[in-house]
C-alpha cells in the first residue's frame, strides 16, 4: 500500500479540486447516519466521468489502496463509513440527468444525481419515480441502487429493484460493464446487473443508471383504522388485497406509539373511547371513480376486524392522519435513550413474532419501553426500544445487543430479515448468519473475489473475507 | 465417468419407475422444442422430493454425470435438451402446490406444477397470476422461472423475475438454498435468487417457489389501430404511457401479417381502405369507469398519428381482433419454409432498425417475404421470414443462418438482445458475443464455476465453459 504513489498518479488526472486531503473534510466524508464508527477515511476523490471512476478503480488495484464508494451517506448501516483509512470515492460531481427517454418511459443518469431532482425531472415529463423516503432530498441515485432502497409506497410500486432498467458499473477489477441498459426483454444469460443492486458497494461502483417512470399516482383516500389486536390488522390486510387495487401504503403502529405522538405534538387522538393496547393502520389507496364512500366494499369486509374506521380524500385531513405514523420515530428519539431495528419476517408470522417480541421485552427488558410500527404490507417492522437518559449509556449498550441477539433468534426462527431496507455494512455484519446459511454467505464471498479479486471495494462491509 | 455405478446408487434410493432407460422414452425428454438438435440423453429421472435431487446432484458430482434439469421442455432454444449421453432429471413428479398465502398474496408450490394449475389455484383464491403465454398448459413453473419466462402482458406485469418471491434451489454443488422465501423486503447482501432466474438450469435446479399473485383484471377495452408507419406507432406508444393507466398489451403487426391471416383464414381486414404497407397496433387495456368511449383522450391524442381507431369492450369482437395478432405465427408456419427471430431493442431505436431490417430483405434476400409483428411495447419483435417450399433446405439454411449473422449485427449495433424471451440455450450459444460483452460472458463463466464446480448441470448450455 503506497498512498504517496497512489495520490501521485491520481494528480496526473484529476484536478486540484478533485482531491481532498483536509482532515475535517476527509472526516465529514466518512461518515454515514450513523453514529456507532469512527471516521477515518485517508482522502475524498471526486471523479467526474466513468474513465475517471475506472482509473482510480485500476490504481487502487495497482497500489492496493481500498475505496470506499459514497453518495449521499444517508444510509443507517455503516456501508458507507471509512474506518480504516480508506479512500473515499464520491460519486457527487457525477450528477448530469442524460436523457428522457418517453418509450419506456424512463430517465437516464450519471449515478451522482440527488434523488429529488431525478424526481422533479420526471415530474416535468408528466411521469412518476415512485421510490420515494424521507432522504430524497439528500440521497444519490447511485447509492440508492446500491442500497436497493425502499420507501413507503414498497407495497404499491416494489423496491429500486423494480424500477432499475440498466446501469454502468465499474467493477472491483476495473472494467465498465454496460448491464441491460433500456431493455425490457433480454434473456441470454444470467442477471449480472441485478448482483450489484443491493450489493452496497462491494462488487462494483455504478456510474450511469437507466430508471423506469410510471405514471403519477392521481386521487387518493387514506383510511385510518383501530383493531383490536394485530391477528385483526392482518384480516384488514387480506380484505385490503382482494378490495382495493392499488394500495400505496399500508402502515401500522401501536397504541403506545399514537400515544406518545399525541402527547409530544399536542394532537387529539382522532378516535374516540379507544381500548388500551389497539393497534392503528393507516392505508392509502388510489381511487378511480367518484364515488362517495370510496371503497365501501373493503371497508364492510372489515367489519368484523376493525372497532373503528375514519377516511377522507381531503389533503389537509390525509396529511393529519399521516402524522400519527410519520412522526413516531422522530417522537421516540426526542423522549429518552433509544434503540431501533427494521427488520421483516413473513407477513402470515407477523401476528405471533410480535406477540413474542412483546414477551421478551416484559420478561427481561421492564424499564424500556416498546413501540412496534412499520410497513406491515412489506412484513416490515420497525422494533423500536426506549428508556430513561438516567439509565447508564454503557449498561444501556449491553441490554440492547443482548436484545439484539434475542431478536435475531426469532427472525432466524421465522425465515425473516434482519434488514429489511438498511443493508448490512458495518453494523450488522456480525449477525449476518441470523437471516443468511453458512452457504449462501460462501457464495457471496465467492462472486466478491470474482468482481474484486483485490478486495479494494468497501472491504470488510457485509462480510469479512 | 460411471454410468453403471451411477445407476447402481441411484436405485438404492429412486423406485424403479423414477428411473426411465427405455431407448424411446429418452429419445422424448431428450427434446424440446426446438428441432435442430439430435436427441441423445442416456436415462430420465424423476426425483419426488428436494433430497432427492440433492441427492442425484451430488452423485453426479461423484461419478462426473452431467445432468439436464427438465421441465416441459417448452423451450425454443434448446436449453433442455440431451445431446450428450445427459442424464435427464426431470421435475415433472414434483407437482405439489403447497401453500396459498393470503396476506401476500402468493403461492408456493413445488417445480414441477404446470403454469396452469397454479393460474387456477390462483383463480380459486380470487386472485389472478399474471405471466401466461401459449405453453401454459404444458410447461412446469421450475422451467418458467429457470428462463425468466414472459408472454403477453410484460407490458403491464413484466417478466416472472417480478413475480418470484422466493426460491428453493439445489446448486451444482448439492447445496440447498432457500432464498428469500416470503419476503417482501430483504436487503441483507446479494439476492442470489435472481442469479438462478433465468439461468436455464445451469447454476442450481428450482425445487420449489413462492409466486406472487395480484387481482384480476376486470373489464377492458382493446383498440385496433392503422398507422402510415412505424414512428407513428412509437407515438401511438408514448401517448398511451401518458393516458391509459394499465395497458395489458401493446402489440404490433405489418400489413404482410394482415394479409397472410386474412387470406388463411378467410378473414376480412376490419378496416376499409387501408393504404398499402401500413402498421397494426393492438392495445388491451383495464377499463375503471363506465364511459361510453374508454379513453377518449387517448384516442384525441393520436389523431395526428393514426389513419383509423377501432375499439371494443365486447367479448367476441375483441377476440376478433386478437386474432390478426395471435394467428400470425401459424399462419406463416402454414406458408412455406420460414425462419424465426426473437429479438429485443431500446424501443425508442425500433423505426431505425425496422427500416434496416427491410433494406437489408429487399437488397440481398428478395425470395423472401418478411413479416414483422410483435410486443412493441416491450421492444420486443419477432422477425420472420417465409420463402417457398421449392427453395433447397440447404440453400435455405444457409442464407438464413447469414441473415442471423447480419441481424444480430444490428443488435449489436442497438444494445439490443438476440434474445428476448426464448433464452440462449444450444440455438443461440455461438452468437452470444452479439448481445454480451467479452468481460460479462467471462464473469458468467465464473459464476458457473462457483456454483457449479464440476460442470455437471447443464453443460454447454449458454456457454462453454
Amino acid at each position: 500500500m503506497d498512498f504517496e504513489g497512489f495520490l501521485k498518479d491520481l494528480s496526473s488526472f484529476l484536478d486540484k479540486n478533485q482531491i481532498l486531503l483536509e482532515k475535517e473534510d476527509v472526516l465529514f466524508y466518512s461518515l454515514d447516519r450513523t453514529k456507532d464508527f469512527e471516521p477515518n477515511g485517508s482522502c475524498v476523490v471526486f471523479p467526474k466521468s466513468t474513465e475517471e471512476v475506472q482509473k482510480i478503480v485500476l490504481l487502487a488495484n495497482q497500489y492496493k489502496i481500498p475505496l470506499v464508494p459514497s453518495g449521499g451517506r444517508t444510509g443507517y448501516s455503516g456501508g458507507a463509513v471509512a474506518t480504516n483509512q480508506e479512500v473515499i470515492i464520491s460519486l457527487s460531481k457525477m450528477n448530469r440527468i442524460l436523457e428522457f427517454d418517453a418509450t419506456l418511459p424512463a430517465i437516464t443518469c450519471e449515478a451522482g444525481v440527488i434523488t429529488k431532482h431525478l424526481q422533479e425531472k420526471a415530474k416535468e415529463h408528466h411521469f412518476y419515480f415512485p421510490v420515494d423516503f424521507a432522504s430524497s432530498y439528500s440521497s444519490l441515485i447511485g447509492g440508492n441502487i446500491a442500497t436497493n432502497a425502499g420507501g413507503i409506497r414498497v407495497i404499491r410500486y416494489g423496491s429500486l429493484r423494480n424500477w432499475v432498467s440498466g446501469i454502468e458499473v465499474v467493477t472491483g477489477k476495473g472494467e465498465v460493464l454496460n448491464l441491460w441498459g433500456k431493455l425490457i426483454k433480454n434473456n441470454t444469460g444470467y442477471d449480472l446487473k441485478q448482483l450489484f443492486i443491493g450489493s452496497e458497494g462491494t462488487l462494483g461502483i455504478i456510474t450511469k443508471a437507466t430508471l423506469l417512470l410510471t405514471q403519477i399516482p392521481k386521487n387518493t383516500v387514506v383510511f385510518l383504522i383501530s383493531c383490536k389486536n394485530f391477528s385483526d390488522v392482518l384480516e384488514c390486510l387480506k380484505e385490503s388485497k382482494h378490495h382495493i387495487k392499488e394500495i400505496l401504503c399500508f402502515e401500522v403502529f401501536d397504541s403506545s406509539c399514537m400515544e406518545l405522538v399525541c402527547s409530544k405534538h399536542q394532537l387529539k387522538n382522532p378516535f374516540s373511547n379507544v381500548p388500551s393496547d389497539v393497534w392503528y393502520v393507516l392505508i392509502e389507496a388510489e381511487i378511480h371513480q367518484d364515488e362517495e364512500i370510496p371503497y365501501m366494499d373493503f371497508i364492510n369486509s372489515i367489519a368484523d376486524f376493525s372497532i373503528d374506521v375514519l377516511y377522507s380524500t381531503t389533503e389537509s385531513i390525509k396529511k393529519g392522519f399521516f402524522r400519527f405514523r410519520e412522526d413516531i420515530s422522530e417522537a421516540v428519539a426526542m423522549s429518552g435513550r433509544f434503540h431501533k431495528n427494521d427488520i421483516s419476517i413473513p407477513i402470515s408470522y407477523m401476528d405471533q413474532f410480535i406477540k413474542n417480541i412483546k414477551e421478551l421485552v416484559n420478561q427481561h427488558y421492564k424499564d424500556y419501553q416498546l413501540f412496534l410500527f412499520g410497513h406491515a404490507g412489506d412484513g416490515n417492522i420497525h422494533v423500536n426500544l426506549l428508556t430513561s437518559y438516567e439509565k447508564d449509556i454503557n449498561q444501556f449498550k449491553k441490554e440492547m445487543q443482548e436484545f439484539d441477539l434475542q431478536l435475531y433468534g426469532m427472525i432466524k426462527h421465522y425465515n425473516g430479515s434482519i434488514s429489511a431496507e438498511h443493508g448490512i455494512g458495518l453494523l450488522k455484519k456480525p449477525y449476518l448468519l441470523y437471516t443468511r446459511s453458512p452457504q449462501e454467505i460462501e457464495y457471496m464471498k465467492s462472486i466478491k473475489k470474482i468482481f474484486d479479486p483485490n478486495n479494494i471495494l468497501n472491504p470488510g462491509k457485509i462480510f469479512d473475507l
